[in-house]
């Protein structure tokens, strides 16, 4: 069981930058992924169809006997974590949403937190919920980016249009007094110089992708489910929809060439 | 089979310009659209992929025994539109490519058409093969615009981000001295302002969704297919997902409030 691979899935590729984070915090771990990239993006769609392709990606991980199955997808995070964990039997499951709310809660100092995400994300107030649970003091403000994807896609990294953008979307939440801001997608570290240059230098920025780490390897060794020799060091990738930019947009989020793909059908 | 529906299809709602174009061009014949709203876009996808999805758009309108089908998403039009024929039987077959490309190698003067589009159209050359069969003389020159879909449907219709891109996105395009551009894309009608604006008034835009109305008029003519009585106002709406922002964007595309839709699974 502890040769197992950690099952990671997304709607596309933004949970790469998950992939990158569980590399660094879990050297040892064989890592699958899957990126339902035929159907990509999902923070646009409805709570019914996000659902409906959560259990498809979570029926697609299981084939691969994962010993954990982490949810890279905020989206799905956010509306669906209950159909994923129905989905994979008795396996423990964690989700960027929920690791990025408890770290934010734990470094916020005045309470006051701002999360940014897709429409779908945004609209389920799940972070709210999910930072309430942990702390019902904190105030949670929210707000939807959604051409921050394609900015990050397109590789509009330090583009003065994406700089324009990131003005107007953060303008409002900037006006409460935050002092922590979650990232809450996982497209956006893509485009974590620019949001840290209009936020300013006073508010911390939380990437989920660096809490899910942290989380997922606490949750193993409490399980008793940590790999302790290395294995392989490329994760098993595999995609619905292998479009051209694909190598692009691994190289961008990985910062590496892009190994074999499989592409598979959900 | 007069009083059939005309059959429309599109990846999700960019296709709604069309509708518009053939209730002004032909105001008495009945409307069947389908948006594949749970799989949107397509224009980033693979080909494999996106004709997998003509062929099930296809069987979507083809429960409804439409008198013909129309096309309406650039991409399956140069990626699939051999699909879409061999799925519908003996049914005439239209799509905005070809009239595009028609009304374009028909305005030009010297014989230097640009034309804009999806990721997918633009890597197809299908235009430039369309233009080419109707005039092997005319030199075209394509740019893909990835982000004037999104932009287009967070409504930064005149925004200073938008212009910016515009910008970049055409400066080489404008630097090949064309005098037609062709909106490849269903979405960039919603663009046209700060496309002509940014081309400047001596390049003529062509509008696919404007062209292929013509062409479906000639087409039921032609085929003694017209409606002669006006039957239903409004269009018959199917979508596969009905997102939050789903009534927005139909305002933002008909100009009109949204009737009702029918949710429909692909």
């Amino acid at each position: 069981m502890n040769k197992s691979p950690i099952g990671i899935f997304d709607s596309g590729i933004g949970g790469l930058t998950v992939v990158k984070a569980i590399q660094a915090a879990l050297p040892f771990e064989r890592i699958l992924y899957f990126g339902d990239t035929a159907r990509v993006p999902y923070g646009t769609k409805s709570q019914v169809t996000v659902r409906k392709y959560a259990a498809d990606d979570t029926a697609m991980l299981m084939r691969y006997q994962p010993k954990i199955i982490i949810v890279a997808c905020n989206t799905v995070s956010a509306l669906a974590l209950d159909v994923v964990e129905k989905s994979c039997g008795h396996l423990p499951v964690t989700g960027v949403l929920k690791a990025g709310a408890r770290l934010a809660a734990g470094v916020t100092r005045n309470k006051r937190i701002g999360v940014i995400g897709t429409q779908a994300t945004v609209s389920s107030n799940a972070y709210g919920l999910a930072i309430n649970q942990l702390n019902a003091e904190i105030e949670v403000f929210s707000q939807a980016c959604p051409l921050f994807v394609p900015l990050a896609e397109e590789g509009f990294i330090d583009h003065p249009a994406t700089k324009l953008v990131a003005a107007e979307y953060l303008s409002e939440i900037m006006q409460k007094g935050i002092d922590t801001l979650v990232l809450g997608c996982t497209h956006y570290p893509i485009l974590r110089k620019v949001i840290e240059e209009t936020v300013g230098p006073e508010i911390t920025i939380i990437d989920s992708a660096d809490a899910v780490a942290l989380g997922t390897k606490e949750l193993l060794m409490e399980s008793g489910l940590l790999a302790f020799t290395q294995t392989e060091s490329t994760p098993h990738l595999l995609v619905s929809d292998l479009p051209q930019k694909f190598s692009t947009l691994y190289q961008l989020f990985m910062g590496s060439a892009m190994p074999d793909v499989e592409l598979v059908e959900v």
